[in-house]
């Protein structure tokens, strides 16, 4: 007689997901964990090897678990895959001191980029890939499914809702990835909620949550986009406007992305007064794709602006926004709802526009902004400051970039980048090589930080 | 004295949405429609020139509210401008018949394409733009935010919590776009529920939707992607060992996208039989973007397969999927969750290889599936079929396409047309020049319908 074949078990995630949950059941009260017992809670429903997503982004932090994490016990906790769209904290390296964790993919890293390169050079760290914000959040649906999400919001319900506010920015498209896939999912807010009417609004369906912790502190959220105007400088303005009349007017401009930086932020500026001069107001600059800039608002007040679409929010900008809710994406409570996977999806397929600045540009157009000795990665400016060949869609300004008579020729994304030949110190901006390329060869990242 | 300057309204689109649902309020008990007030409340709520969103994609319609809004009193609304993904019932053309409706943006048209040409011709019928799926979603953030948002689901209860089912689609990105921007979202279910703990899940949250109305049947969706598997010929088996021996093995596929069609069914089916005699099992295809095929079957059983993230459902395929949780994406109930614009950007993003069929190729390698007197579109082919310049992460596959030394050189995405020499009837797949070219001339497009 044959043996039968053994039956595959076909919901081993599932089957480890409920062990760790019951493994967590005595410190949690139903999804809720009491905040002095988070870090039990995390060594209880982690396990050494996991992939790990760890909502830090350009502005919100799930700082309170970041920090518990790199509390937790190595012995316990070890050789973690962390994935962090936006490494901007202390403590997101120090779980690679600790050994807690050992592999890191992410997009970008702001103050904590010269510490990656020491970790990779001492050996401490080993990177997965560094994407942009969008490619990251695609791939925890293909290769990079994460077994833990820990995420960060205003307010949750016992039941797991979670009211984002202003900042919902990338939560959407993490969680997601662990909530239909058997991962874990734990929010921080700054305040649970015992009445469910309580919750502004649900930004995040409880049932996508496994369990919610109020944090020591509210999260984290960097002012990013708040800049002194009067550090705007003559050129500055001189360079607006010759991207308003030589640009925005020439091309017809309609849809738009700002980045950071004085010289887009003297564009904002400037609107009402020099673009109101040439005659363009209601003609150009009407659907943006940014976040609460505060060097917009003359524009807004002065009526230059149908609709701002956001990725992220900008701490105290909140009651602005609030009080604009036919300029911005606001929900029924009037809060204002970002969308960071959304907003690049628009900056990429949907705007005439994306111009920002950059630190090197090389003889063949390529720009970074990477220099010696800090690993920065990439964020969103790739996937906005691209032309997407999968574009179809024609409007003025794409169509105005067409060259040839061909009848398959295609229109263009208007990318344009805004710099000085000499930067302070009399650096040069055109180079013959950019430091990206020696700094891919000292990395050995299989190729070069090249911006766009 | 001087005048004072009159305020500024900065919530028009609230005030308007709140005037509107007022003049719903007769009809609707809260948020539920009765099922045969439909007309009725439409009427009430919509006015002439709004921008209207109907969920019509590749397998789910609102064909419920479609076929309402086709009844619907041309005296009262009228000159709407629909936005439709997916062109593909009957009804979305009444509209323009009727003179409901004068414009239309849309991604896909299926069935319909015939009759979009004839009605362009007889000036029945405005377009506005024929996008991939996921450039239209991105535009209801920027241009085309939407006044009405007509979607569908499985269940709902009394407070609009919407659980689609594996049926998720593109719902929450068409949603959203209202949600937050004081549109107005009604959706049609099979089933409204009295309590809420009666929903499996919750896929969109009842804060994001206004009205939910018990539809008169279950919504109409197809079985878009079975085939009958007698129907695969030897020229397709040899073409399936050629891709797989050819390119999946040699550029070490990893994750990948497979469209509609007799071609990649075939290697979808021998992958346990030939790719296994290769030694390729755990080696190549691990990670699917694609929806549930019943050809993938064999695949799954015998170990292929990691892991299967979905734009859409296919019917038929619930109970083997809600079966396969550790393969596909899941929610806590135990269904499937697809999810089209995540789907797509994973398309984009994160995979080694597309791979699909045409029917035209000219001598550049542009192809196109166009052919005269029929606008077809797009759908999400030219978006998935491309090589984003804006990709920063490297994989083996995408490395392996590098043929230069240039430090600067990048990889690429392994984009493959599978095509006979000759079609049935003797029609050639390479050609001077494409059908879509005239198309083009014929239908005044700004740009030929190319795919790829």
């Amino acid at each position: 007689m044959l043996n039968p074949i053994p039956e595959r078990q076909w919901d081993t995630r599932r089957a480890e997901k409920r062990r760790r949950q019951a493994l967590g059941a005595s410190i949690a009260t139903g999804k809720v964990i009491p905040t002095g017992d988070i870090v039990a809670f995390l060594e209880a429903v982690t396990a050494p090897g996991d992939r790990v997503v760890l909502e830090g982004n350009n502005q919100k932090q799930a700082d309170f678990l970041s920090r518990a994490l790199a509390d937790a016990d190595p012995t316990r906790l070890h050789d973690l895959h962390m994935i962090i769209p936006s490494v901007s904290r202390v403590e997101h390296l120090d779980l690679f001191e600790r050994g807690i964790a050992r592999k890191l993919d992410f997009a970008y890293a702001g103050a904590q980029s010269v510490r990656i390169s020491q970790f990779l050079a001492d050996g401490l760290l080993e990177i997965g890939a560094i994407h942009t914000y969008i490619e990251l959040y695609s791939r925890l649906y293909v290769d990079l499914t994460p077994h833990i999400v820990l995420t960060a919001g205003y307010k949750a319900d016992r039941d797991g809702n979670l009211y984002t506010g202003p900042s919902t920015e990338d939560s959407p498209a993490l969680v997601e990835a662990a909530a239909f896939r058997d991962g874990i999912v734990i929010a921080q807010v700054n305040e649970i909620v015992d009445d469910p009417a309580d919750l502004p609004r649900v930004d995040i369906p409880g049932s996508w949550i496994d369990y919610v912790v109020q944090s020591d502190k509210p999260f984290f959220c960097e002012p990013l986009f708040t800049r002194d105007p009067r550090l705007i400088k003559p050129v500055h303005i001189l360079m607006a406007m010759m991207a308003i009349r030589g640009i925005y007017e020439r091309h017809d401009v309609q849809s738009l992305n700002h980045g950071i930086g004085f010289n887009t932020a003297a564009i904002e500026l400037i609107l009402p007064t020099y673009g109101e001069q040439l005659g363009l107001k209601g003609k150009i600059c009407k659907y943006w794709t940014l976040n609460p800039h505060p060097t917009l608002i003359p524009a807004i007040e002065s009526g230059w602006v149908e609709s701002v679409h956001s990725f992220g929010s900008e701490l105290g900008m909140e009651d602005y926004v609030a009080a604009r809710p036919d300029v911005f994406f606001t929900g029924a409570d009037g809060s204002m709802r970002s969308n960071r996977a959304l907003c690049q999806l628009a900056g990429q397929y949907a705007v005439d526009l994306f111009i920002g600045s950059t630190l090197q540009i090389d003889g063949d157009g390529h720009s970074s902004t990477v220099t010696r000795g800090r690993l920065s990665g990439f964020g969103g400016a790739p996937n906005m400051g691209h032309n997407p060949g999968g574009r179809r869609h024609a409007t003025p300004a794409w169509l105005d970039l067409i060259e040839s008579d061909d009848p398959l020729a295609r229109g263009r994304k208007l990318v344009v980048q805004m710099v000085e030949t000499f930067q302070a110190g009399g650096k040069p901006t055109f180079v013959e090589s950019m430091d990206a390329v020696q700094v891919a060869k000292d990395s050995g990242m299989p190729l070069a930080p090249v911006m766009i």
